[in-house]
């Protein structure tokens, strides 16, 4: 049997790899890697640059000798450059060949999207994703790092020499008001840098709904970060060096400016191979992510999935989606046909002292769009028993659907453990539950941990309110 | 119309009552409560007992002005003594007098089971069930508690002065390793007690399974509390006062003894009215709420409720079930017929810094005996991404049935946000996924909330091994 070829080796690609080799001991396994890192943890790349994760190898999961240790072919600088019928070519350190394949899975990423700006060349100006992105970033924002110490893996101290060098930022303007934006103004706030975060329209963290986006908007001003809302940048000035960024109401004088304005699908290869993308512009796959080219898979942030509330394609690129159909697509190849299952859209993020999570559809104009007929109600309730220490305000939104009295998502917003309280929403949507059944969910009570009626109970209810 | 008339003032009474008067605001709805408090939170006594909550009001929910406010005929210190077609027999302070009903809710609680103890009238012998046992003992344990000055709402401060003046006990004995053992082994360590807890048999906690029971223990022998297995209690002792309890192994000098080994329903009435009871020894109800007796329902501590996954009765006398029965019961009378929601068994406990949550059937035994054919899994995985600050191990215990994959309980245990994870799998028993379902679901994943594949999910890819 010809191996299975992966292009990419993060999570989607090096979970299915593995999951193949344990599913099929004997099939011969080959990852190709363009970079030098493998299975890293994008998400962790913002606590990277606060400092708060201390070594840029603490980020990775595997190690390329694990990844051997697994019976996997792992070639690291070898990048896939075309795709035919049961064959990829691949370029690397000693030239290009062929490599045929049985299987190909194609966990190629994303790329950051570095938006209409002028002057991303210049020192001092960033996107991130991923660790090269972040060691930069840490290097110029840490007085601390000293490239030939640091724990920066196979990265050549060098190429972090002149921003470890430059002096640290006084002042950092972050275009773009979305997790990774976010993220960065704690992250650079903690360093003692003034941060301007910068969106372009009037909400903060679009996805998440206005009540998360208007409680994070909140903590970022109470913290010290200059929110600019309805605020479009022009580009980033200077000369060598980042010297201030042009936007709508005039000029800000920053050292460094970080553009994360959102990511796109890498769908070169996927091209290549002739394989259908959707309307999102990622790859279209089926439900055991399989595009419609025979034998080639794709899975990650460069792929599509199935909406659970819609069951309608969709593109939501994040890290468990990624994990789980590798994981699926290596049992299927293997030879345990497995789906890849399904998101909800279900996201948490972090600002300061303020969490919150989102799945399916926050507010009636993502569900209208979807062609359903919304109603949605937004509630303040209590974290924990009232008299109990600890307890704080825990904001949900909930959105039904009129006719069927469905969930469609919602949103969960707080300072005390409010983020993964979105499980059980993320949960009940995949179940398919109506309000009143939500309503009635037999969920955790004790006075340290949650009032009588948690807060998703109590949207719940109001909604089931306004449902009948 | 005659009256709503509902025996009991506490959670499910209340909450029956007040959504009653929202369904049908001209229905009379008179509340008889025979004690002098209402709307109380029984599960935020140890922690009133422990200082956390300051004032004994504090744990009250809905004043009697409250309550008045929503047009409800609250009459506290009136007692049902008979219940016959139509009508109850009520004593109050004027004496006794016969009051007709339409519509008649049984919200009559439960008591605290006294165990074959000698020995529960001295002095520093308690049991915890309700405010005036939470009162009496934080006037026993707390050396600044002035009953003429303290917060103890309408109780008579005289009836405390004995125990405020005794000495502040050194040592007390804890009987019974459930709940309220627990919760109070913390709260009286907190006060500088030294603790003994006895448990009867080998597990503190025995609904929460092994892995729990095993890391309470732990943790309350990492915190001083001296916790004694499988070993019986046979007496408290003393004259007046409690001076040692004598238990299986020998005899421990305490001067405080708190029994907390269960608790019953109060099902006279229920029995007095010709309801029929079930096999837990509680109030049959239907779906609605409604005993076998026309015109007459239970609900709260005293009332069975159908288990999420059997969908047989159970009895799990818990906070949110009464309200959430109350309520629903509340509706129908009032003219919206609600079901009163299954029961998972969705518990939680907290002991020191440890939480755990449990929810359906925990390990094979209780499966078994329910019928199933089980297969249980524990795993432990992190409470966050490994490389993020404050990630804890977090022990996933699940249990699911052989034959059709289905998901049947489990439990969480760990110090860094592990109870509330339950709710999790609370809902995916609702909704009665499988184990591959449960290991597809679209959880929330950041590095400061979460591991990429959260501890249930790497419980359900374990078990889904165990299945194949």
């Amino acid at each position: 049997m010809k191996p299975f070829v992966v292009a990419g080796g993060d999570a989607a690609g090096l979970s299915a790899a593995s999951k193949c080799k344990r599913a099929a001991p004997d099939r011969e396994v080959i990852v190709f890697e363009k970079g030098e890192w493998v299975s890293y943890a994008h998400c962790g790349t913002p606590y990277y640059v606060k400092g708060e994760v201390d070594g840029l190898t603490d980020l990775v999961s595997l190690s390329p000798a694990d990844v051997a240790e697994r019976g996997i072919d792992l070639r690291r600088g070898h990048e896939v450059t075309d795709v035919t019928e049961g064959s990829v070519t691949v370029v690397g350190p000693d030239g290009e060949f062929e490599q045929p394949y049985g299987d190909l899975l194609l966990a190629t990423g994303a790329h950051a999207v570095q938006g209409p700006f002028d002057g991303l060349d210049r020192r001092g100006a960033f996107t991130l994703h991923g660790l090269p992105d972040a060691a930069a970033m840490r290097a110029f924002v840490d007085p601390d790092f000293d490239p030939a110490t640091a724990d920066i893996g196979p990265m050549d101290p060098e190429r972090l020499r002149p921003l470890a060098d430059a002096p640290v930022p006084e002042t950092a303007a972050i275009v773009g008001g979305g997790y990774v934006g976010v993220e960065l103004a704690e992250a650079l706030s903690a360093r003692g840098i003034e941060v301007h975060l910068f969106q372009r329209n009037e909400q903060l963290l679009p996805p998440f709904g206005a009540a998360i986006g208007d409680a994070v908007r909140a903590e970022l001003n109470s913290e010290g970060v200059v929110v600019h809302t309805d605020t479009a940048v022009d580009s980033i000035a200077g000369g060598d060096r980042v010297e201030r960024v042009e936007h709508a109401d005039g000029t800000l004088d920053a050292e460094m400016a970080v553009v994360g304005v959102g990511i796109r699908p890498n769908t070169g290869l996927a091209e290549d191979a002739g394989a259908t993308l959707g309307d999102s512009g990622a790859v279209a796959v089926d439900r055991y992510g399989r595009t419609d080219v025979e034998g080639v898979y794709a899975a990650g942030d460069c792929a599509e999935a199935r909406h659970t509330v819609t069951g309608e394609p969709t593109w939501v690129p994040l890290g468990l989606t990624a994990n789980r159909a590798g994981r699926a697509i290596g049992a299927t190849v293997g030879g345990e046909p497995t789906p890849v299952g399904d998101v909800a859209g279900t996201a948490v993020v972090k600002a300061f002292e303020v969490s919150a999570g989102r799945a399916g559809f926050v507010g009636d104009e993502s569900a209208r769009a979807a062609g359903f007929e919304p109603v949605t109600e937004t509630i303040t309730a209590g974290s924990r028993s009232g008299y109990y220490p600890g307890a704080a305000e825990t904001t949900v939104t909930l959105t039904a659907d009129c006719g069927t009295g469905r969930v469609l998502g919602g949103s969960v917003v707080g300072t005390d453990r409010a983020a993964k309280r979105i499980d059980t929403l993320a949960t009940a949507l995949d179940a398919g539950h109506t309000v009143a059944e939500l309503e009635r969910l037999d969920l955790a009570y004790a006075p340290p941990f949650s009032p009588v009626w948690d807060p998703i109970l109590v949207a719940a209810k109001v909604l089931a309110g306004r449902l009948e």
